[in-house]
């Protein structure tokens, strides 16, 4: 077990603006709150939220870390006074508060859950953030049953990547859409039942296509207002639209309530950030239970597609905006 | 048991318009298809649907009768060879595909339920349309669960006093609207928590005011666009807007898809016409296990607010069309 230091090296935010305002920086490594471990990180996912409060569009919820990052794995080195059951020396992934662009990061222990088997630290750094969130979004607010079909929207993202493992992984059929004929390739061989180029075609008109007019149970979505009418057609009677994300904007124009009523739809979704600590803990439980043994036994996993140091964070958000990325973007932060 | 003539009068609307092109009518008395029973109606139920059925805005379904009418009351007189356990010679009230301004109407025998102790048909026949419909919405779509709060718009509306009376009993607070302060005290008596005239406040800011800024879980609406945004700015986090009618328009010009990930929302509806025969059979079984115990018991029921004869049926489309009444308009068919 190393001595903790008292002072890390840390990635902070210059000013709001882009990659270039990412810049190493000293501060002290900061002490646990009662419920909180602190976690030595060997790496750390970096995810479009990310980029958002980089620029300034994001600001941290009051009480989180200013500090980037909301995903890490690493080795526990010291314990708040309530902790239970995990010690120092624990090799833990965790969805952070915030601070996980660091040699030192906190988390609430809640939070936290042990590496998959034969996982490494960039793998399982690059795990809570999509897990958390579409476990959240696609089985809890989506309720996605098994024999149900869902289309994943940037099938080829953090995001869609683990929805249509997890979804195939929980019995449904699963669509993407993907802006390339090798990302579309990429999502058929992750077990996806059809591919979409939304480039090349109408994605709403290919998904009717593709399900014979039926439409799907849940579209799981990440683009936003420009997709929103669209989205709707390929619902199903009963079929929820499930918003993760609203990377294209989030101002619908015109939106008609009498196809909510006649095709009984469900408009949701949600943010992992604002939400308490009970609540992210018991989606951790949620995930430990049900998906943890799935991980255990290879059946799904990230698709970690580059890895950089924690100096080089700018080049890591560079690789994200541009969308060029399949799968996760992660920093290796120590050995 | 009456023998069943071979011919009915009937309100048929001689072509799409006001309340004064409905006419009685005569027409064979139809015979029941396997699943059905024939009734001869006492008395049947007016509601908004057949207000725009008759102004040719809400054509019947394909293969229901077109003629008016979604609920009556009364005896069975005849039984199609699968259904069982009615007979012959039962008093039902019962959901209709339609026809029930007329001296007989057919039902599906799974949407047919007893009258409740003490009943008479004019109680009875008030009870489906509403009940059916605030029970699909309010606790299967809105999944209203004890100790929450849910916001009825249209609170002496036929579905509103169904949902104030309903969530009250099923252990929620309820705050309803109503275009009057008589309409207000109406909702108190019911049993609501608070009332809001409309007309003289921001129903939105009011309903904040009365939750001390917290909103509530479920916003019951049938009044459409012009309510939207207020709508879900009544909404507490993980709240849920279920739209049952659009009585001033279902086209929304602006929606702002970020509030529903921030704060979990969930927008959702239906209506009850075109759901299938085991959808309407299955609601049904709710409603006899879960609420004619309670009707049975005197707690809830309908408030009956005017009755005409069949031959009348244009007048209480034009008190309905009023909106001066609270409660429901019933036609009384025989003795």
């Amino acid at each position: 077990m190393p001595t903790v230091p008292s002072q890390m090296t840390l990635i902070r935010v210059r000013q709001p603006g882009g990659p270039e305002m990412l810049e190493p920086a000293t501060a002290p490594v900061p002490e646990p709150r009662p419920n909180e471990v602190l976690i030595r990180v060997l790496a750390a996912g970096v995810n479009r939220p990310d980029i958002q409060q980089r620029a300034g569009a994001y600001p941290p919820p009051p009480d989180a870390s200013p500090i980037l990052g909301l995903e890490v794995a690493g080795e526990v080195v010291a314990v708040g006074a309530e902790v239970t059951p995990l010690r120092t020396g624990d090799k833990v992934t965790a969805l952070t508060n915030g601070g996980g662009y660091a040699e030192y990061c906190l988390a609430p222990a809640t939070q936290c859950l042990p590496w998959p088997t034969g996982y490494d630290a960039i793998r399982a750094a690059c795990l809570p953030e999509t897990y958390f969130t579409v476990w959240a979004n696609l089985f809890q607010h989506g309720r996605l049953a098994r024999g149900e079909s869902v289309l994943v929207h940037g099938g080829t993202s953090g995001i869609g990547v683990t929805a249509i493992q997890l979804a195939r992984e929980f019995g449904a059929r699963v669509y993407a859409t993907a802006g390339s004929d090798e990302k579309c390739a990429a999502c058929l061989a992750l077990g996806a039942d059809g591919a979409i180029n939304y480039r090349a075609t109408d994605f709403a008109d290919r998904l009717m296509d593709l399900t014979g007019g039926a439409g799907v149970n849940i579209v799981l979505d990440i683009v936003g207002a420009p997709y929103f009418e669209r989205n709707l057609r390929c619902l199903a009677i009963d079929g929820r639209l499930v918003q993760v994300s609203t990377m294209e904007g989030a101002k619908v124009e015109r939106f008609d309530l009498s196809q909510v009523m006649r095709r009984r739809l469900v408009i949701t979704g949600s943010t992992m950030r604002p939400r308490t600590t009970a609540e992210k803990g018991a989606i951790a439980q949620a995930l430990r239970e049900r998906v943890w043994p799935v991980l255990n036994g290879g059946r799904c996993g990230p698709q970690v597609y580059a890895t950089f140091g924690l100096k080089d964070a700018a080049a890591a958000h560079r690789l994200l905006e541009s969308s060029a990325h399949i799968g996760k973007i992660a920093l290796k932060v120590a050995d």
